[in-house]
């Protein structure tokens, strides 16, 4: 019989969906489900939200809050050490105190961390990446995010902010980012810079398939399915843009593995998800001519992420796992 | 009295000079020697040189062979673990086991790591750098190396081989560097960078002073003292050449900050032991325009290192204790 208290809620609060899934501590998924999400609802309806996707997750698996050890959650943004969601520019949050919230309605202890930090996480332990100690993973999607394992173990960096490698330039005086700056990964190489690219070339008067795929799919982004069917109706922009898109991410690949040498590097995200080793094999070839040392080539494995959605509802319940036996 | 087996000498190997430090366990030079390095002399011959310069410092300190716990040497390039140079561009060096080569020469333990690592690490310890748990030090000269202090220690990747921050790509396409990709740091911040820029507003017919005090000094390139006094005599092609590497030296910490997230950033090398605050301050200026977080620019410390020409020196007794006492 499994002990009822090593049972873990994990959740991946992403932009556009929440995810749960209920975990037992032999990483089994009991349950799981999911929700779509509106960014510009108020947090505290957000967050309501959370518990009710938690609380029927959990009445699926055929348990109640009370066999519950811990519920894990992973936000995008910044996130300090007591739950407390410093900065999340994709959903509008400053200073919400996620986690003393969640406890508040749930009245389990909650554990927040980044989004990403946990889908990184998830699959070191188990996806793409179990078995190494040094570690890089790249998530591409609206934005790009990283993290990076160190010895074994998520490194944090100084301040708990490691990992923002969406915002190291690659060209300098490059496009404009998000974040304010020029020529950082994000801007040349997300889903958002993609996106662009392909509205600039279309309004120049290029031919694509792109806007009437959004159209009858009734996206009002290019998401990662827009993309996929573009590229399967081998139209010739989106595959200009995502070539070059592949090929500043296989230089940003070897940026990382020649600053911190690492033995695996995971790709991750909806795009990568979706298209797998199509999405990874350009970045591969790039990032295997800029490495440093030549033996890299054959040492250092690039993979794609095998976790897909599950990644980080899963990464939240390993990152649970270890900040509560501490 | 102090115990006669803690004395380590410590060895920099540099591209135009080797220096010796003799130091006890409470890390006070008892003696120090240098000679200049001919590159172009074979490896042998150049083995026989540390050795013999060791000896020569040791006897300043009134000390024998016998009076040693160790002789470590900092040397640049790829060093394994056992002590063997698999590859040193800058010596023409290919696995020369210069480890053992010494040891049979001088009969006491000799530990071989790579010269910036030694610095980084010696920085760290008793320079700019102590006190801090995450740190990056940026070594700037003929190249730009690097090292990264990561929870307190060292951290040496999946191979011995992290820290190669040079040869990260901060301009896509950018000018050829020595490792033959384009648009490295090191293509465009070293002084070897400088020297190329320099060269070609002079061949472009801007007047320098450049060129005449390398005549006067005898100087075959452009080494930190001709950059130095170009500088002090307000010559404007040196200014400009040096304000650019300034500004992408910028960009290339605010890019290890957003990725690692370090508390403390050292710049050492020659230009910064020579120039110091001079040529610390535009970087630390452009780096905290490009910080993603902004709370960084009051949080992170970027200095010049304190230790001088003694950094990699001292650091390779640091790391010489490090690896005896494990």
């Amino acid at each position: 019989m499994r002990k009822r208290k090593d049972i873990i809620v994990g959740v991946d609060m992403g932009g556009t969906s929440l995810r749960a899934l209920v975990v037992d501590g032999k990483d089994k998924v009991l349950a799981e489900d999911k929700m779509p999400t509106n960014p510009s609802q108020k947090a505290t309806r957000l967050i309501a939200g959370v518990a009710a996707l938690v609380e029927k997750a959990v009445h699926a698996a055929k348990l109640t809050r009370s066999d519950l050890r811990a519920v894990s959650v992973g936000a995008p943004g910044t996130i300090d050490w007591h739950g407390v969601v410093l900065r999340a520019p994709n959903l509008g949050w400053k200073d919400v105190p996620l986690g003393q919230q969640l406890k508040a309605r749930l009245g389990v202890p909650v554990v927040v961390d980044n989004d990403v930090n946990a889908g990184v996480l998830g699959e070191h332990a188990l996806g793409a990446g179990s078995g190494v100690q040094e570690m890089a993973g790249i998530f591409v999607g609206t934005g790009i995010g990283g993290a990076i394992i160190a010895r074994g173990r998520l490194y944090k960096g100084s301040s708990g902010a490691a990992g923002e490698i969406g915002h190291t330039v690659l060209m300098v005086d490059g496009p404009r980012c998000s974040c304010g700056h020029r020529g950082c990964a994000e801007a040349l190489a997300s889903r958002t810079a993609m996106e662009r690219d392909v509205r600039a070339a279309i309004k120049a008067g290029r031919p694509s398939a792109v806007s009437a795929i959004m159209k009858a799919r009734h996206k009002q982004r290019m998401t990662s399915s827009v993309i996929h069917a573009a590229l399967n109706q081998k139209d010739a922009v989106m595959r200009e843009v995502m070539e070059r898109a592949q090929h500043y991410l296989g230089i940003l690949v070897a940026n990382v593995v020649n600053l911190l040498d690492p033995e695996r590097v995971v790709i991750g995200g909806g795009i990568a998800e979706r298209m797998g080793e199509d999405f990874v094999a350009p970045i591969r070839t790039t990032a295997c001519e800029y490495f440093l040392r030549q033996a890299d080539a054959r040492r250092v494995k690039i993979l794609p992420g095998t976790l897909g959605d599950n990644a980080g509802a899963l990464g939240a319940v390993v990152l649970a796992r270890l900040r509560l036996d501490k």
